[in-house]
């Protein structure tokens, strides 16, 4: 922060800047596993385009993002991190209320990796409950901007747990299936999978299994999925930076498949750890 | 915040929070003048209102929080204030992505009183410009929760900019006027007022109209309110605790009536600025 290090205990941002009174901010997460940033090219691709759309500007080139990434993670000491990195609109000198008026400002901190499924999680399958919860819009807020505009997730969660369920999915403007707090979702049905393509977070483990399929031959395609398809799938999981490709065994009242961890999801599981050595997809954090 | 009062640059909190991470927030702003809080069980009402549909908790009460704002604003010594209060879900001890783990936290801060418009701008008018941007929907954020999801109104405001003009309005789902970044909006047409009713923020201001025309016998209703009927309104104005009651002069290409303050607006505004003074509607601040 301002061009320091410093503990997390100590990293923290005024009540006055826009990033929080405003939630006018974007950010990126990218993971370090086993020493190596995950797809580093892909997150700060998406981090500079949020950038731009939101028309903000920042006093550092990607290099120098990377270099600040990677300090991040190599003073904390992390082996495996969840690493943000964050600009906000910050404030205005003068307490304009004009946002071009504004400096804004650039976070990065790093934090030990964290998941969305816990390891029980991981071997049986999530539960998940839909909510009735709308997903923001495209035509309100751009969703390839990533953004901390959460309380429709967290009114989903807050839904799901009612319901007895570990996690949400919600719902985009017609009623199919959007997202849930964090993650984007595959259904895997006849040997083919689908993922919602509109108005939902462009994520970066949703374009690695997209990816990942390309590479494997699995057919995939982005489309609408209904409520009934995704609880009549023979496989679901979610993606996310936060955890990688997680199965879901239980859908409302609906089992999933076997109840259990299926075939492909299995498989892109496998081959989504694998490719954290491959040097094209990685990049060595340099430590001390 | 955490129970000491700071300068206001010292004023910071956790990146970590979800108030900032997740703009997982509810807040409320009252303002001073001339030493008088201005109707603030209303914003109490509201604030708690929120933290409730949030679910989350404080360990104040409402005198407890009106005595914390009090004493924000003595501290400072403001004489016209804004005063915020905040109620963030805060951070899990454990780290837990689990909403229900958090520490909810509280934040009240008194700033010089600042407005939407300016001294200029309060005599000739604001020049508006209607953005295609759709404010984030009820199904997606209710608006009654009062929450700092702006990036729809940030992106209506560069739109304005890009226009030439000074502030924005956006629209609602079915692109009729809702309202614009921290203000509603009212017209006059034919000596009976309107203002949006759906999907916007019930704000203070926009109550203290709808009293004000109840107590002198204008008609006012709340409604659907197309762009062609703004652009040919005999008068317009926004309504926001940052200014109070602010004149409009043109919309988009719109000259509105003559083009100055016109007569309902200009008794509006000295009507609201007089209850400034009745002890019904203020608070007096206890300063040191």
């Amino acid at each position: 922060m301002d061009g320091q290090y410093l503990p997390m205990s100590e990293a923290k941002i005024s009540v006055l800047d826009w990033g929080f009174l405003h939630s006018d901010a974007t950010y990126d997460t990218v993971h370090v596993w086993n020493g190596k940033f995950f797809r580093l090219d892909l997150h700060l691709d998406r981090f500079f385009g949020g950038i731009e759309r939101l028309r903000m500007k920042l006093p550092y080139d990607r290099e120098a993002i990377a270099s600040i990434l990677n300090n991040c993670v190599a003073l904390s000491g992390h082996k495996s991190a969840y690493v943000e990195m964050i600009c906000t609109r910050g404030s205005s000198p003068t307490f304009s209320r004009d946002p071009r008026q504004a400096e804004n400002r650039f976070i990065a901190f790093a934090v030990p990796f964290g998941s969305v499924a816990n390891k029980e999680q991981l071997e049986r399958g999530l539960h998940i409950a839909i909510s009735e919860t709308v997903r923001i819009p495209p035509k309100s807020v751009d969703p390839s901007i990533k953004n901390y505009h959460w309380l429709d997730l967290v009114k989903g969660l807050y839904d799901a747990y009612d319901k007895g369920a570990e996690t949400a999915l919600i719902v985009n403007t017609i009623g199919h299936i959007a997202e849930g707090p964090g993650f984007n979702v595959f259904l895997v049905k006849d040997g083919a999978l689908r993922t919602p393509a509109f108005g939902v977070l462009p994520g970066i483990t949703r374009r690695t299994v997209l990816d990942l399929c390309t590479e494997i031959g699995l057919p995939v395609t982005g489309g609408d999925i209904s409520r009934a398809e995704i609880k009549g799938a023979d496989e679901v999981f979610i993606t996310s930076t936060a955890g990688g490709i997680m199965p879901v065994s239980r859908i409302d009242e609906a089992m999933i498949g076997k109840g259990q961890v299926g075939p492909v999801t299995r498989r892109l599981m496998d081959l989504y750890w694998q490719k954290h050595d491959d040097p094209a997809w990685s990049t060595v954090v340099v430590y001390p």
